[in-house]
Formats: structure tokens, C-alpha cells, sequence
């Protein structure tokens, strides 16, 4: 019989918030599309415990992988508890999510990439779902565009929410929600007509960094069963090497 | 005269927490010697601004280049807020340092390089400091050293520390202490001799991710002045493909 | 009529070797599994032409998405070559692979992750195909293990693999012919005697950087229809705060 | 007398291209200032021989590391090559380089940072160099300038040199050089009639990155002492979520 290491007493006296595993690379199904999620899973350790059981983490996903969902997560965290006996239970995947979008004129079709956190937190009573997301968007700077007498500096850049709400808000809602609040969404395909479109709608359309964190809240405010949020939007300025950035959390 | 939209109302009613720049790369002077920083700043803006003037923070960076410290990060956080008549402002830097480390043996030197940051929370009234480090360790598997009946797997791995101390504490004490809670410290240059005392030390000394974050906590509860920690520890498995970590926050 | 920029005349007399896109992530089946694909995808310019039709690229790439394979990866650089009479076409796309795999003893299965990238080069009448995959293994150092009285430090380390073959190599062969030259083999589930089995495996196989180099070199060079190959393996030193790395090409 | 592994004969018949380390992070001085330089340093490795000696490596980089120059780099790879018996070595270090610039209206003055690798190849008998620079610069798209009837969209973008001359091109020369091939160069403090300036300069100046790399091109063949050049462009587009590039070598 092998000793148990892990299962040995410590007289540290130091429980220990979380334990586990990070950078698990899996393919995954999600929403019905497959896709590949980096996990980490972890669990409380009590103070007299000296070590958790990491392998119990792979096969968590491992049995799962086939169909992660919000729901599946939960019920995810909540076996860890128990098969741990542990007081709560940390999961995040992170996965790449694809939208077909059409351009705007000439309707051709290309998939844009987003990435996405899904988060649980449960306790062996209890257990907190949230979402995160990275949109990418095109910003057009307002000063710029004031002050010249033509044309205006624009970028890419980042959209990031941390959502909590009741009833987890379907990913494609949530992107719609955001890309609504820069001066142009992204397209992966985008012909001449579509271009032109484009560029007149992010010029007729500034928005500042502050301005976009604001539209984003606004519209997050109207949710049903919001429980949290955090936005932070970041460009990648065209006229400086660094960048620009706001964050609201409410 | 140009235009000032940044200075222009804002009815939407929503204040932002955080507006600054990310990712400004600086020479700097830490401590009397030279390295490299990457800055960010930030300020709360009011409900009804609508946006904040930018520039500033670079120039806030640019005139204090020759010495960061500790004291001047906060110097430089209550200018901004005066400046930019904001409730708060944020500064954080992340710069690596550098530790001239003798081999255990032969006496060797070389620099050992770690990755620190210095944030500070600034409003008119008060000016909070915290720092964090990420100290790269050796770590051996007590449960495969028990088991096994030759040798035992062991890895790099991150000790990454967020501090908050009455009096800022000194960066060479903090790696110390954080060294001393691995199964090994790590170094630049070793000889034979020096390889032979690590390898065995390592082995004498096996530690867990539990282990090593336990210890590391031990060691910050005892500091003066203590206000709060974070400890969280990874290690690069060289049995697998993902990484163990702990956590413990207090 | 919108006018064709790309479509002018360019009188630098300076041909362009590639021009393209690239960071295109899109959802892909690879040998019937789906995976998440990263494409880069370009063609020559003669001197005469002042630019390439972007979204050309983007449509190849949604036509194509439900089955890379090598065969159509090549059928794709030549129908680039074609649509916009260039005199060559490059298409490189990055993904992760999995390969399920038993713990030595215990038999349980995990899936392990492999990044590859396949390219090819094609031209109107040729078309040239490379894999490359980087596969995670462990290393025990010898000099460790022979000087030190009890253990060696070992690691985490990668081999990255370039090959081109008259018929590209299956990506499990593929692998499996790299983790021979390992100390060990990574596992994404072990339980106890799985961890002392490989404790022990990768005790009794010490290998330097430049020992797994010339292992897989010369299990490469004994492949059937061998073009061209490169090795790179790199540690991640559980001594240093640096790597060690040792290539050969062939 | 602890026993030396590396020093083994080996019967694989399989000489070494590079063995060394990768990742050895110091403090450097280069052209009389202080940056943090990233080393890898190899050395090629004899079929008969079983292990490099890699302690040699970072004790080359301590003995040096506080003059870092073109000169100094080459001296260091001749000696490599003596102490190691090697027929070749191999040494690339990578360090921010910072310009301080003056703003083209204001003349508000802020440091710019710029990525430079700078390698040898040394043999017992020759040395070459080559140098690498990254060089941050503006874009404005012509297509979308051309078709639509106000704005065009921007971006930022990298450019990526590659060169050996005779004698080593002054980073700052190089720099300007580049610049001058992009819409517009970039900055760290802007006021707005700076902001104005770059807005429109960028707009009279629109480029593709076709013609950003031929413009750099036609710039590098006049240099004096031209051996070789890379040019790689590539441009974050600000209306896609993936990004165009454009190489020519010469």
C-alpha cells in the first residue's frame, strides 16, 4: 500500500482558500459547437489537512467535456465539494466563442471570435455563476475628429464584462449588447461597399474610452436579475504606444 | 482655439471609477539602479465629465522617471488627484528586479531576476501602497519522493505575494523570506558542486503547493505592520501538462 | 462605382514576397475532431500591383472550415495562387490536438494537448507541406543524478519538431516517436502508482537537452520519405530562473 | 572529484547546431544607458561530444553586462567559441530602446520604446551581426479613405526590420528611417493641437502595408554597406479582429 502523502495531519494551524489545478487544455462542446477550454479547478483545504487529491479535478472535466453548460458547471462545483469534503469549490473555463456575422452591404458571411470566462463558485448549500467576456470593437476618437479638419484617429480595441446575473444571459445577447455601444462592431469578411459602411458609421459614431464604458453599463443596468458587473474597455490608441482604458463596476 | 471635448457635460448619470492609460513602457531608476517599468494611472471621473485628459499621466511618469520609489508613487498619485480633480487615482508599475545571488558552493555570482509591482490608491486625503512579487522557486513532490523508491518529480514554479505593510518592506527581505519556503531557491550561475547542493537540498526539503503557500504565510503574519496579504503559488508539474496551485488570502 | 485601390498600378519596383492576414481564429475539424484553428494565410505581389484582396483570404478559410486536412490545406494555396494570380501562397494554421492516453498503471484516461501547425507553400504547379508540433515532456538531468547522493532536479520541457515528408507523418505517430526520447511522458491523469511509475521511468532515464535532441533526430531520420527536419528542445530548469535549449536541423 | 556527465564521449554520431539557454533576463548598458536585456547564448557541439558546459554562458553575460554593445556581442561569441571549442556560437540579446521625442506642435517632450534584438554568429575566424527593431507606427487605410465619404479608417501597427550592414546602423537613424515610411509616427504626449497635427498628417498620408514595406525597402537598399534585410508590417486593423501583413527580404 502506497503511503498518502496528501491525507497526512498539519499542525500549521493555515487553511487554505483554494487548491488545485490551472492551464487544463480540453476540447469541449458548448452551447451544442465544440470548442477548447483552458480550466482551473480548485478547492478549499481545511487547516488540518495537509493536501488535496489533484487528479479528481481532471476527471471532473474529463466527464464533463462533452457538454459544458453554466448548468453542468454548477453541478460541477457541487460534486467537488462533496467528493472533496471540501467548504467551496472554484471553476473557470476559458473558451474561444465564434458568431457568424454578416457585412453589412453585401451580407457575406465570416465567424468573429470572442473570448469567454465561466466561472462557478460553490459551496456544498449554494453556488455563484458568472460570466466574463472580451469583445473587440472599433472606437473613433471625439477629440480627434473636433479638432481636425479631417478625417479622425481610430483603433481597435477590448470590451471586457464580468456579468452576474440570476439567470446566466445567452452569449450572443450579451455581444450584441456590447458591440452596440462602439462606433463599429468587427467583421472577419468585409468587401469594398462593406468597407465604406464601415468607416462612416465609426466616423459618425466617436466615442472615448469613458464613453463606451458608459453605454456598455447603461445597457447592463436594463438587465433582468442583475447581480454584479464590472467593464473595463481598453484601445489600442493609433497615435501612441500605449493604451487607453476605464473601468466601471457596480 | 480647438475644441475640448474631454471638459464637455455628461448627462448619463454614470460615474467612472478608473480612466487612464496601460501599458506606458519607461525607463526608470528603482531603489538607485536602473530597469525598465510598465506603467498604468488612472483616475476617478465624476458623473458628470466627460472625460479625462490623458496626457497628464504620461507627463506625471516622464518628470519622475529618475526615482521611483515607494514615496514618490504616492507623491505622484495625490498630485494626480489634484491635478485632475478626481476623488482617486491609481499608479501601478511593474518592473523586474534584479538580486546578485552567490552559489551555495563555489561563490559564484550572478543576477537572479524577479518580476515586482508597485501599486498605490491615492485620494485627496490618503494614500494606500501595496506591492507584489512574483518569486520563481523549486519545488520537489513529497507524495513521489514517499512513493517512489528512487528519486522524486520536481519543478519551477511561482511564488507570486501581494503585500500591504504599515512601512513598505524592503524587496531583498521579502524574497528571502519567500525563498525560504521552497524545497530549493533557484540561481544564475552553478557549478558541480553547487548543482550537488541544491539537487539534495531540494530532496531533503520536499513541499506541496499547500506546503510552500503555509509556509510563505507563516512568514508574512509575523511582519510589523502587517495590513493584508495574498499568496499564490503554481507549479509547472513535470508530470503533466497543466500546473497545481494554492491560494491563501488574509 | 467605388474605386479599387489595390487594383493601381505601383511604380516602386518592389515585388512583395508575402502579403496577407493573419490572428484569423476560426472554428476547424482536423482528422474528424473539431479543434479551434489559427490562420495565417498569403500571397506574392508582383512589382506592378500596389495591393492584395484581403478578404480572399478570410473566404478560403470559412469555405474550408468543416475539414482540414493536409490534402486540402494544399488544395487551398493553390486556388489562392489562382484567384489572385500570385506566383506563390503561404497558409499556416495553428491549433491544439489531443490525444487520449492511459496512466501507465492505474489505466485511466485523460487527454493530453499538442500545438501543431501545418503550412504550406504552393505555387501554380507545386505545393510544399511542413507540420510542426510541440510536444511537453520531462527531463532528469544526468549530471544532477550523478553527482548528487539522493535525487536530480528534473523538469518540464518542450521539443518542438518541424518535418516536411513525402507523406505527411500521422500526428499520433508523430508524437509518440518524440516522448520515446523523453525521460518521461506527460499524463493529464496519475493516480499514486501511476506517479511513483513515472517517478521511477524518468529516474532511469536521465536525458540532457542534447540527448532527447539526438534521440528524436535519430528516430526522424529513420522515417520514410524524409525531406527536411528541425529539432529545438527546451528545459524549463527546476534550478534556474532560465532555460536550456539544443537544436539540430536536417 | 564529482563525476563529469557532460564531458562523456558520445557515440550517436549526431553533431549539434546551437546548445545553450534561453530566457536569462539582466541588467544591461547599451549606448551608455541602462535597459533590461533578455539573453540566449549557444554554442554549436561536436558529435563526439555528450554535454555543453552552460554555466559558461552566464558568466559570459555577468562579465559583460555593463557595456552591451555591437562590439562588445561579437567579442563575446569569438570568446565562446575559444572557451567552448566550438566551431560556432550563437548569441541574441533583446532590450526596450527608448527615444525621447518632442511633440510636433507643443514640443512636449516623452520617451518612445522600441524592441531591438541584436545577434551574433560567431565562428573562430568570423563574426556576423545583424540587427532586429520593432518599431510602433500609425496606418490609415487608403481603400477606405478612397471609397468613403468621410473618415478612413486607422490603426496601429508594427514594423519589423531585420538588417546587416558593414557596420552597425546607429538604432536611432534606423528608427527614423521606418518612421518615415508609415502614415504617421507615434508618440507619448500629445496636447490636442498635437493630436490635431497627427490626425492629419496621418489622413494626407494613407499607406497600406504594402506600401509601408515597400517604403522602408526603398529607404534600407541605400543604405551604405547593405548586406541583407527582412521587413515585416503588420497592421492591427481597427475594422477586423485579425490583422493584414506584408513582407519582402532582400
Amino acid at each position: 500500500m502506497l503511503k498518502d502523502t496528501q491525507s497526512e495531519r498539519d499542525s500549521r494551524g493555515i487553511a487554505i482558500g483554494q487548491v488545485g489545478i490551472r492551464g487544463l487544455r480540453y476540447p469541449i462542446v458548448v452551447e451544442g459547437r465544440p470548442s477548447v477550454g483552458i480550466f482551473s479547478l480548485g478547492a478549499s483545504l481545511a487547516a488540518a489537512e495537509r493536501g488535496t487529491h489533484m487528479s479528481r479535478f481532471v476527471e471532473s472535466v474529463h466527464a464533463h467535456q462533452n457538454g459544458i453548460t453554466p448548468e453542468v458547471l454548477q453541478s460541477m462545483g457541487r460534486q467537488l465539494c462533496r467528493k472533496l469534503k471540501a467548504d467551496s469549490a472554484v471553476i473557470r473555463v476559458n473558451f474561444p466563442f465564434f458568431v457568424e456575422k454578416q457585412a453589412p452591404v453585401s451580407g457575406m458571411v465570416g465567424s468573429v471570435d470572442y473570448d469567454v470566462v465561466w466561472e462557478v463558485i460553490a459551496t456544498p448549500k449554494s453556488v455563484q455563476f458568472a460570466q466574463e467576456i472580451q469583445v473587440p470593437i472599433g472606437t473613433l476618437c471625439p477629440c480627434s475628429k473636433a479638432i481636425s479638419e479631417r478625417g479622425a484617429h481610430n483603433q481597435r480595441g477590448h470590451v471586457n464584462v464580468r456579468l452576474e446575473t440570476a439567470k446566466p444571459l445567452a452569449l450572443g445577447k450579451l455581444i450584441a449588447l456590447i458591440e452596440e455601444a462602439a462606433s463599429s462592431e468587427l467583421y472577419s469578411v468585409l468587401k469594398r461597399p462593406d468597407e465604406k459602411a464601415v468607416t462612416e458609421r465609426a466616423y459618425d459614431n466617436p466615442a472615448f474610452v469613458e464613453d463606451v464604458v458608459r453605454e456598455v453599463v447603461l445597457r447592463l443596468k436594463k438587465l433582468k436579475g442583475l447581480r454584479s458587473f464590472s467593464v473595463d474597455v481598453e484601445n489600442f490608441e493609433s497615435i501612441h504606444n500605449h493604451n487607453a482604458y476605464a473601468i466601471v463596476q457596480g
